[in-house]
């Protein structure tokens, strides 16, 4: 999706360069990713305000609401759009349609990422399951090693913005045969993984049954959430998991994998989706 | 501080480990980071739940508390601690004493880390700036380039949790000189950051006049918003800055420095508090 209004991903700027311990400083251009606010509307409600780069930010609203089982599939949005009186591009309105699940007032109070958490972690996988709408456990894809061990190569290569600056993180969704069908880039991780959840909604391709998510950074636990509602069934990070990531991994039938590089990999849950040579 | 309660930093775990390719697939143990929801109360309300490493966690509240503009003095708490009925170390409740700023109502609707923003960038630096209790342009301190250089390779060796887990956050506060006055490690890059600053606030130090704050990741707005309001004159990432924090520390006075290693580094604003050989 192209860029709504004037907005861009990149901006330059001028900075010092000190190399070797500040032998020289020399001043010269750099290219910076571009961060700004976004404000979510639901229903016409200010709902949250998210920082992100600009770009496909329709897709990152409703790739957000998956990750908060609000929706699973486009029916469920009457209209996405700019709301009348914030048509600077940095406001999304999402009108709810009949068979959505309106987000409660009390997640309202709540960050945008934990809304669905208790206070300990069993909670928050119990709050979750409790809100998705399909199994990962019965999803009969598999991966072979090989492949899964070339999608941090694939994604790095198909990143546009980090070229440039050296500064976004990526999710990419790949076929189980390793084919890329979408990636996107964000300063935000969680956006990242917003904007291709919401893409495949749109396309209506949810849930995303025998698919590979692959993301840059670590697995937190609100990217198995994501993954987990939008019916992915594993999910690799070039970083480290944490421990409840691990455990919503677990409970809810995603495969796990953490430190992928070209190298190998770490598998830690769910491991029969990933067939040896 | 030492940690509440008997929750850990990190946990054991089962995984499969693949390399060349999975032309291996042994079963291993391995450590991973613990992810927590903790739950920030403001005078017996529950305000926001953040994912974190527990440890600290007092110490997370003040900090985020001075991020967030509501208090800047150790005297701004009447009391800092468990909340009855909620002893498990998940919950922590800040009773604000005369001089604190209550956050807003409004505040409470968006989310943790950009309840000051406005739907611009220029409308969340400006609220930023009426947040801000002291100036940092007026701090005289200035840092040399070779410490500067030192003090990613200080931080990673300061962090106790990356060694097991290869997978936290770490924010480092230094003095001028190189000399580490706290350290602290968290999966989350703003928790570490508040721990730090938390941490100075309980002992009374702010504003941190001439400190640098090293921190391991790359330099988010919220990170130079977190750094401007303990007045720290000068933050410094391992990673990219993106276009909003170059702003914000523009506007502020504050130097900021990107892609710092042992080779060097880029100096984004107020290039003047680094001191070339």
């Amino acid at each position: 999706m192209p860029m709504i209004g004037t907005l861009t991903t990149t901006e330059r700027v001028l900075r010092v360069r000190l190399r070797d311990g500040g032998a020289a400083g020399e001043e010269r251009d750099d290219e910076l990713a571009v961060e700004e606010p976004l404000e979510i509307r639901i229903d016409g409600q200010s709902w949250s305000i998210t920082m992100r780069t600009p770009g496909d930010d329709l897709d990152l609203v409703a790739g957000f609401l998956v990750g908060e089982g609000v929706i699973t599939s486009r029916a469920h949005l009457a209209s996405l759009g700019l709301p009348a009186g914030a048509l600077d591009g940095n406001s999304v309105n999402a009108v709810l349609a009949p068979g959505a699940t309106p987000p409660s007032e009390a997640a309202a109070r709540h960050s945008v990422t934990t809304s669905a958490c208790g206070i300990c972690g069993t909670e928050s996988i119990d709050a979750i399951e409790k809100q998705a709408r399909w199994d990962l456990a019965d999803d009969a894809g598999t991966v072979s090693a090989g492949v899964l061990a070339e999608l941090p190569d694939r994604l790095r290569g198909a990143q546009a913005i980090f070229d440039t600056t050296g500064g976004v993180h990526a999710a990419g969704l790949f076929t189980a045969a390793g084919d890329l069908l979408c990636v996107r880039e964000d300063v935000g991780r969680h956006n990242a993984v917003d904007k291709v959840v919401g893409w495949a909604l749109r396309q209506d391709l949810l849930p995303l049954r025998g698919t590979v998510l692959q993301v840059s950074g670590r697995a937190s636990f609100e990217l198995v959430q994501k993954a987990r509602l939008a019916g992915i069934p594993v999910l690799a990070a070039v970083g480290a998991p944490s421990s409840l990531s691990r455990d919503l991994a677990d409970s809810s039938g995603l495969t796990l994998v953490g430190f992928s590089r070209s190298a190998g990999f770490n598998v830690y849950t769910h491991p029969h989706r990933v067939v040896l040579p």
